[in-house]
């Protein structure tokens, strides 16, 4: 009981998990923590020869750069004003599922086209404190822009704009669409950290296992299935998503781009199967675990059987001559105390001998 | 055999279970706990402009309203008043097969498609005193009205109502196509709100057998197990419907409300992919259990093995010089006495030496 | 070597599983139990106005019902005398793979189109003496007639009979195809009776293992696990057969009785899913039992390791004033008594407050 | 180091697991033990009239039976003489993959068409001394003949040639692709008899379990598994290959006989099944097992715990009045020794009692 | 916390495992151990009549090789010098996809086509100290040339060497996709090498199983486990691609090839079902390795139990007569000694009696 009072922080997060039951589809409500107060806007708008970048306060000043023949890669950062974000996506005609989807960083990562717009929802992913924990990125693009949404200032796509600001690349060259391939990869990259990470901390389980050492093996065995539960959930959905945007008609991703989403589309079957082996290996380091637990009992049981075995029955030897009996003809004799001392060390012996035979000693 | 004796009440529960062996079909006959006497009916009979509301008597009040061209929606509460239902379902021609299954509480969650009628199951899940109950709603519609049915008078629908209650809805503005949608999404929504609570379970369980007071963790494990399990039956079958009711090619379902059912779809998928997750944690958590357990054992063990190996050799030896022979020069020593303690005591720091290289102190 | 002995039983049962090698197909040879002596043909010949049943002695007898264009059930008990039976095929043309089968009752359940005929193999489940028993039963129908073979006089179709005799129903109407369908249907039904004597027994032993009454529980698992493979067994591969029935093209099924089908499919799949639940349940019951006898194991070592190590110290010390050594001060002291038991009550308090932190007691 | 020794035989053996690396595809090389010095090469040259049987020595002497329009099936046992195969194989025109795969013993069974000609590897399964061994039989077959290869002299296809003899069966009236079907079906119909042997071989391990004299059961089980796992491994990959066969286009294999391989395809399928219930049922019998010998420790213990816990306590009290203080009141009452006796008695019932209550008793 | 010192080189060596993250597509790094300083370039330029091998030193002298009608295979050794690379790809149109991946060695294995390139990357496996190792393998081949490129100087294709240098044969007559063939075919030769390796490790863990010499049998149990999922990982995705490459509709792919290919394939679903039953054997193993700690606890607790269960209440006896009451009448009785031995005697024979019924001893 008193448990349940412990975890309420815990709960009240849980509470955000989900809107009120029965809303209308398109209601907006955030669903998620406040990781940010107010939403910055930064517009990035570009092409081969040109590249614009600017923060932007009302939605009216970003209507110039949006309504271009270029490319315009829309960053917003922040979920919270809703008003706000509600007036920019009437402005640029976002689907209302599209909206509530935005809002809602439970979703699950997937594509899903709605006609001229291309939609998707990303996790990234980083760990903190030993914890897993994740972000929702939306993005969202048509033939003209590219939108992408997230819950905190994190910069992430910190890399994406240092190779934006280099002339006459690919990246300048393409539209939005490669521009979303672009967001997502870096996206996956980082998943290749967290990995990386998840590696080494098996390894190290694992080194304590061979060094015998594993008194927090068990909790860190749990905490990596946890990571790697909700690491695979954060990619699984993927898969299908980007092969099917690879087998899309519509003209919105390029023929050219496509070859990219396949390297995607590959790096996320990597992940995956990686994931998979490595819980097979926690599978594996667990029941070492186990059995490790098994061995110790047995060599503890052990000592105590040797020692029990050997004394138990010499002191019962010791206990029959402590006897008061009036009259007990051993006690009288001379060489009873040596015979005794000899008996005792010959079923000694014999004990020793028979351990050693079951080769527990 | 007492404790059959004591199972009896879940057993008379399980004799509702299937109807008399070899019944024709469409032979129409309750299956399942009575929970309404009497059955109501309400009406609801609604344009963009205009929301008739009304809760009948007969059958024949029934028809005004449902045989317009604009979208009605009958709800119908409580399954045992056969005769009446049937006067009902004969006068708006169900299939003698969806009548059938209307009345069998014990079915799958499905959607069917009869032609003119699509028919859809559905499990309304909640949580009382700790068990995971279910009361089965069924949905039937055509192009003009809608049906719904339900075992109790629970107010499922209540938020569907008050959206209805506002003008110029896209609920108002759509057909029974978009309300069915409507009743799936909110029993769904209530499925999120019984995952919640089993994560939070798991996490009570978790923090439990994180702070060692696991006495009770076997039990809550083997619920919630069960919990997942009978989940899982409710949302399951759902998937494969509801992606078999978005390519359905008929007129009955618009391309409009095929995009929410996507939504829907993504949804149960969601859920699904929470379940099994669950799951996996779930026996995560048994195996920690286990381990745990392994583990007091193995310190019980210790601690009874390291006092048991110190005292019984010391014992032996007081033993020894117990004994009543006659003729134990040791005896009449001035020094015995204290040199036997300090063998004893040698003795003593040996052991313990021991089992600080054993590292079991 | 003498258990080999007593299962001789058994093993003749088991030679009765395949017929010689390497004979040719179509060899006629009855593989199974032999449950009837003789074979019992029984006719019945209807249309919606007329009924006629007739128990016949010889093939000859038979013609005149079958090959009239009404539909016609003949109802064959009894496997054994393959002479007669083979007159009975030759006469309605079987085709020699049918032949065979209807004979051999090993058979997997399956349906088979040979063009004009379609033969299926069913299994009808009961349980005697908590042992799950089962018998086959073949059922060949034409657009003209319908055949039911089952090896013995169980009254399976009872149920089917009885709705025969009523007039003007879709039974008497439709043609074998139904009737197929009916019997088809009975028979799951039935499996719907088995579901929930292992569902009740399930619940027994969950209760039995909440009491901690589990002395049989591990039997009692291994016995049920052994039913649902049967059980698995016997309804699994009929998931397949009646859809590729549904989707076959041939008039032989009429679209009206696809309708039904479907029905039967969804229970199959009920079934099947029931049956998937039940071996999660018994495999988490099985992780509580082995949980549980663990728990035991560790109360048991408990009660020894406070017992033991608390005495074992005291009864050292008891030991130590035991010994006979002439010059031992304390014994001459006045107040060595008392004090000797003031020490070891404090070593007792000492070991209960040890125990009661480590939350042993 | 010594173990790896005594197990070089087995590694010799598997040093024939392969073929040189590298080495040309087509390049003959025999993998596998040698089991027969000599090539025999037996012809049946049939047709529904005619039966000639004759055993040849030079490859010459096979052509006038084989280049005939009726069926020849030529049965050849030996691999060793590479040489005189080739000479064989490149009259008849074998694909040189046929070739090598003829050679390779260690083959998966499978059905592969090489245009004209379509090649079958099978594995024929026999137990012996307990071991479940396997023996490589290849079927090689066009429309005029039809080849077939084993390792060994075992007598195979002895009931083969039993019905060849017969005028008149169907088997004499049909080509190659018939007598290709009954030659796996005999393989198939001694896989029966071997899952017949595994049954068996489970329910004795059952039995014993039952019974509780388990100490072989932990091999037994192992063995067993090692067995279902081989056996599946010959069986597993014929299922796919049989079912495109019988969906093969080309003119090889006629309609007729495709009947009859549906029927080998269903025995696959439910050995298949089968095995994979045995594996579920040893699965079963090894938790049992293993939950056997948790009993039985606990038993153990359980007696440990009575007999110390009752007298450890009495043994303590007994030592106390062994002590030889000069100053202890008791030692000279009058009725100590009978109250001593009666205090230990009180205390022996009182633990008999706790352990009454608790259910070790 | 001293243990991640202990690891660190193994964490540089997991630096390696990816290129920056956000870095361009195309971005060429080589990730990886570095195992070679310069970069070697052998060519063989080869028809049916004529064999050039040289090796180059400037990409200049390349080109007259490779820009020729007949089939060139330039094998290139170590990936370091990225710069040298460059030059060589740029020559050949490499597309940039291609040149990163080849640089990427923790690459799953796969084939991709670039319109007229083919692209694969495979993986060699040797066993190195007990350790599985990989090197990638990277071949691009299309209508007139191929490219093998590898990270060591390993003679890995040493036997293709040898049979190019034969006149005259398939290799020398067929195109590049032969030889794309036959370097792909060598590799999967290699890995049955080490599964008959692994198979080997496994069968000396079950012998030592049998004979009880199973100190170390749980880390070698652990290590195979280890060694399976990264050879399953090698070889697993291989299947897929292998398939697409036969049914790929391009004409760089010859049918004569294709049926070679084919065979690839049946290696690979080989090679993985071996993988998958070793993966089961191994299961098996531990399994049978846990029941033997089990059973030898089982064994050390009936020595103890026995032991302490016979001797504690004879040394209660004893300890009642080494009472000093001054009122014990057993004490001055003539026979009381003998009679305190018979009554040992007697409880000794029926603690022993006791035994062996419950066949502990």
């Amino acid at each position: 009981m008193s448990l349940r009072k412990k975890l309420s922080p815990v709960r009240i997060k849980n509470n955000l998990f989900r809107k009120e039951i029965g809303s209308a589809p398109g209601t907006l409500t955030h669903i998620g923590e406040k990781k940010l107060d107010k939403v910055i806007i930064e517009i990035h708008d570009y092409d081969n020869d040109r590249l614009d970048i600017k923060k932007i306060e009302s939605i009216a000043d970003c209507k110039p750069y949006v309504h271009t023949p270029n490319p315009t890669w829309v960053q917003v950062k922040g979920l919270h004003d809703i008003e706000y974000l509600k007036e920019l996506w009437e402005e640029f005609e976002f689907h209302p599922l599209i909206q509530e989807d935005i809002l809602n960083t439970t979703q699950r990562p997937k594509i899903e086209s709605y006609g001229e717009q291309i939609f998707m929802v990303l996790k990234m992913l980083y760990i903190e404190d030993g914890k897993l924990l994740l972000e929702q990125v939306s993005v969202v693009f048509t033939e003209k822009f590219i939108f992408s949404f997230q819950e905190s200032e994190r910069k992430i796509f910190l890399p994406i704009k240092e190779r934006l600001a280099i002339n006459n690349t690919r990246m300048r060259k393409s539209g939005p669409d490669y521009m979303a391939y672009a967001l997502m990869d870096i996206i996956i990259d980082y998943y290749f950290g967290i990995l990386e990470d998840i590696n080494e901390e098996i390894e190290i389980i694992e080194d304590e296992l061979w060094a015998g050492e594993d008194v927090n093996a068990l909790s860190s065995i749990h905490k990596i299935r946890r990571q790697l539960i909700q690491f695979r959930k954060s990619i699984w959905p993927l898969r299908d998503s980007i092969n099917s945007l690879i087998r899309d008609e519509s003209s919105l991703v390029k023929d050219e781009t496509k070859l990219f989403l396949r390297d995607v589309s590959d790096h996320t079957i990597q992940i995956v199967d990686s994931l998979d082996n490595n819980r097979e290996m926690v599978s594996s380091l667990h029941d070492m675990h186990q059995t490790n637990i098994s061995n110790k009992m047995n060599e503890v049981m052990k000592v105590l059987t040797i020692i029990a075995t050997i004394f138990i029955p010499l002191t019962f030897i010791a206990g029959i001559y402590g006897m008061n009996f009036d009259y007990m003809p051993e006690l009288g004799w001379h060489y009873s105390y040596p015979i005794a001392w000899g008996v005792m060390i010959l079923v000694t012996i014999g004990m020793v001998l028979f351990f050693k035979r079951k080769n527990w000693m």
